[in-house]
């Protein structure tokens, strides 16, 4: 028996944060590139583009910084604030990834 | 901002548990009918014994019990298995309701 979890944040009903949206600014912290961002999720650049800009729309507070850049294309960085975010968001998960395993255990008296 | 979180079992890749089914369950040993129970989930009553037969198969264990009932229709109770197996899933999550509050405000600082 596996136990399972999915998180997300919410705020006034919208959906602020989820492991997907997680995902997308993951990639753009490791690529350095919206452009290949987008195309790991299966994404176009433009809903990749818009889903950020919801998100920052959501939060209040700005996410990615672009730069235009030279013969490879544009460089998008994430502001600290969404640096600062993600780092949270990965110890919450991780917390919660702990607390699923020893809950589980609790409850049911087996290893989950 | 609201953390939220979905729950589910597996076993061998194999959906479990979910708080849908969990749901059914409890219409179940709420009304005594499994004919209730589905027309609460908005599901016809084949489909609902469906779901529970399939879930009986999966965990190898019996859930419901039937007797042919008279002029108000046959009477469904779980066994003692199955409202075992809701006890322990009731307290894994309101276990997980608490650590989300809990991991939530130590990853975030703030009440979640």
């Amino acid at each position: 028996m596996e136990p399972r979890l999915k998180l997300w944040v919410e705020q006034n009903g919208r959906l602020v944060m989820s492991e997907y949206r997680l995902q997308l600014l993951e990639y753009v912290q490791e690529t350095g590139s919206l452009a290949q961002a987008a195309a790991r999720m299966r994404l176009s650049y433009r809903r990749a583009w818009g889903k950020i800009k919801e998100l920052e729309h959501n939060l209040g507070i700005p996410l990615v910084h672009s730069e235009p850049g030279g013969a490879g294309g544009g460089h998008t960085t994430l502001t600290p604030e969404a640096e600062e975010l993600l780092a949270r968001y990965r110890d919450f998960h991780e917390r919660m990834d702990r607390a699923l395993a020893r809950e589980y255990e609790a409850a049911f008296g087996e290893r989950g």
